[in-house]
């Protein structure tokens, strides 16, 4: 794997960008190995992701950033964000008591499926210790009192070790409790949340059950990034499946693992791969 | 296509029932064609769909209501409808003025898909006229006030003509007026509804821009037969469909339509082979 | 609708293409409304779809091509088409018995779904006259005889009908029969077929017959542009459903109809709205 | 879990077979907690899944087999198997180079969806080697030469070790080697394989370079029951994603990998479940 950068920009949609900023890199010796961009005419808006190769490139890659903010950003109205393949994210998983999504993560991270760093696993239960001994990752345990007097507490710890273990962002995999606004201020959409529901379908607890007693025909599963209202940040990828009156709340919990664990997958491997942009609680995803 | 008789029956789950009821469909000379039944094991209910060819049948067909009743209707705590595939559903479509809809169920219905008789169509706007003239069937127009002041005096016109035909269920063919509740107790779980959403997601109007403004990444559509709660009533069939970013509400809209159609057709098949049993606000849909 | 060109080109991938053609369009004060680009990095090539309003454009549209031509074909070993969107294409619908894929093309049409003109029907057989007549659209009837002694005479007389339609494309909507290679080369990768598989499983005739006896979970219909091998043309579109064991190959061909009016109405959009390129047997489909 | 019976029978279509065998178990005082039949009404076959509770069941569980016998099989020319949910099936696992599928099927297990034994896990590699010690079972590896001079070798002694852990059904799990008849006749109709494409379509060796040469606009994954014929046995399960041009070889082996994982284990369930029934190279799959 050659070095790369990776950056992924927006700004209001004018004549020249794609041409300036390719320009930029190509006459600088950067060889351009990925290019996608998007209009939103409604907005007039302009989305890009380009990655090219730093090899021969003539900006070493500290001043990028400068160079890329002194050209582009006042004039263009820019904002962008800028990333180099060879710098892996660090990705904390929260889990709670089910194991399937926890499985489906490692087992993708230990046959090197994505470029990524998992330095620890958090929970509020001892349940899945043994999948992190497996994996020999690092398990952490606080217990969230009932009444929730030590939530604080716990949260302050939580942030610490993530500040510690340089944590980029945080996979809620089907950790069934509510993150505080702190931690999420401190990951503005950096904290992916599987939810078991075709949102805005049946948001909140037990959506299994309200679908069952909905009598759907199709369940579903949304991965999402988490803001502060409940079930409701910006969606980065769905799926469904076929069920029918023969199921039941329990059929439907057991078939649905198979969709969270996937949809949250996929969402985190568009994550890692830097693919995906934000903007007005909604995500653009690259190809 | 020989005659038959369809039972869809239901009741409280014992030993014995199918046993009893093939015996007796069997001592009588009638060769079962199709049997499927099903348990829900939480409420204990049996459902189950019988038919058989009445060729040799010893009971006369005017006679079998009662046969059933004095057998089992008591004994088994039993309810069911009774069917004869020589005598076609009669179908009111109603529509206001998109098309789609109304040329899939046509064109079905024109190529002898269907065992049923299309009497009527009913609209609120001239503007599809020209395709009932395209298939001879007649196209009855009533205005509805703004105001709604003349809503009670259509309805009942309405309900005169549906009357007249001996229309058996009606379809909304994207048909955008709220039906009145004495409609519906007219035709319950007999008015057919298409709703341009994966329910119970975005109910109400607008549902594509709705689904726009959340950022989905999937769209749906559902058919249900209506109740006096609105998009609230059993839920027939569901489909859906990837979309991205790169939608707008008119693509939605655009690509919904095929949603739309084919899920509609699929629960007016199911409605005219006489294979859905309702219970409990959900349907049974056999095979 | 401003009136609009729409250039897609393919060449061989270098740094500076877009930009350079965006600057040629922006700079002779077209506005671009759309742009699409992808490179293949197995290949080295680049492929682009671009349109821009003509309003304020500079260049007189019957120059165009002569201007991209002399800058750009030679530099870059560019090809490129170049349509307007006021000028519609004129598609002939070929079809035989079946009018499921006919209803669903002309109740677009009807509906003004497409940018396009529909000039003439042709069949082998009669029995689709009257969804013609339904649509004031003419139908011409010549019947292939069973030794197919007349086929050379047949498809004279249909070439001079498509070229006196000024016919820009060919959909065959389950027309049964092979097209001649003389047609193929008159419209090259402008003949949409839809094949009622899963390609390629199930080349040929009767698939559904052929699904049924394999056991497939799963049916499929694809629709490709037609080239002198059978079924092996480049895949614009594919779509499946689920079976099970149920299914009876009747049932198949039935639940079938639904997937290969869709998919050949997909298919036949993206043409429409030039969205399609060809290369190497294969199909880019832009967004 | 109540010990159960479970039957799977298939006959040629009689009346009264159904009220036969149900009133034979509820008049021996068994509760029947599941039924599901099917008609082939084309070859007029017979097929059904009946499970009831044992506890208070008059016939003592090693004489069912041998009532039912008796009283059925000549009368009806009936075929049954005949199992007991507290007799857990054994699953040996057949694996090479690649974990998705391993580490799926393993999660299921450790986290108790399967009422499943797995005594052993066999490979031509060592690369897997890790994963089994991670879940603490027994790791056989016979390395089969590149010139085949040790496969009879290897397999009389993978054979050994099948009867040595009464292994009742085989999973190859991406095993990149064909089985040899003598296993296939040890294990008819238990030896469940995944193959990496949409069956019939892909048969093979690399389905994915062969689906990007073909420019499908899907991939599959089926698993099936292996038969002497390469990738010709009854299908169990199919599913399918959407890809596009921009997929590259390398990024449909990546995705697929979902696929066959999923595909794979609902293939499993069903089978530990004694839900499918072959007939005719055919799966019944009972829900």
């Amino acid at each position: 794997m050659k070095p790369t950068a990776v950056m992924l920009l927006h700004c209001p949609d004018k004549p020249g960008i794609i041409s300036e900023v390719t320009k930029f890199i190509t006459d600088n010796k950067g060889n351009i190995v990925y290019l996608d961009q998007y209009v939103d005419r409604e907005d007039g808006m302009f989305f890009m992701r380009i990655e090219w190769e730093l090899e021969k490139f003539l900006i070493p890659r500290d001043k990028i950033q400068e160079y890329v903010e002194t050209l582009y950003c006042r004039r263009y109205q820019m904002t962008f964000n800028l990333y180099f393949n060879d710098e892996r994210p660090r990705m904390a998983i929260f889990v709670s008591k089910m194991s399937h999504c926890l499985y489906d993560l490692l087992a993708r991270y230990k046959a090197g499926e994505w470029n990524v760093d998992i330095p620890c696993i958090v929970s509020n239960h001892e349940d899945l210790r043994y999948i992190a001994e497996q994996f020999d990752i690092p398990y952490h345990v606080w217990s969230i009192k009932k009444d929730h007097s030590n939530k604080a507490e716990v949260e302050a710890a939580e942030m610490e070790l993530l500040k510690k273990e340089r944590v980029t962002f945080i996979v809620l995999a089907r950790y069934m409790q509510i993150v505080s606004d702190d931690l999420i201020k401190e990951y503005p959409h950096h904290i992916i949340n599987i939810h078991h529901s075709f949102l805005p379908a049946f948001i909140g607890a037990r959506p299994y059950h309200q679908a069952w007693e909905r009598g759907v025909k199709i369940i579903g599963a949304t991965s999402h990034y988490v803001t502060a209202d409940l079930d409701a940040g910006p969606i980065i990828e769905q799926d469904v499946m076929r069920v029918s009156h023969k199921d039941t709340p329990e059929s439907l919990v057991l078939k649905g693992k198979d969709l969270e664990k996937i949809v949250l997958s996929r969402a985190v491997t568009k994550h890692i791969q830097r693919k995906i942009l934000t903007y007005n609680n909604k995500t653009i995803i690259f190809s």
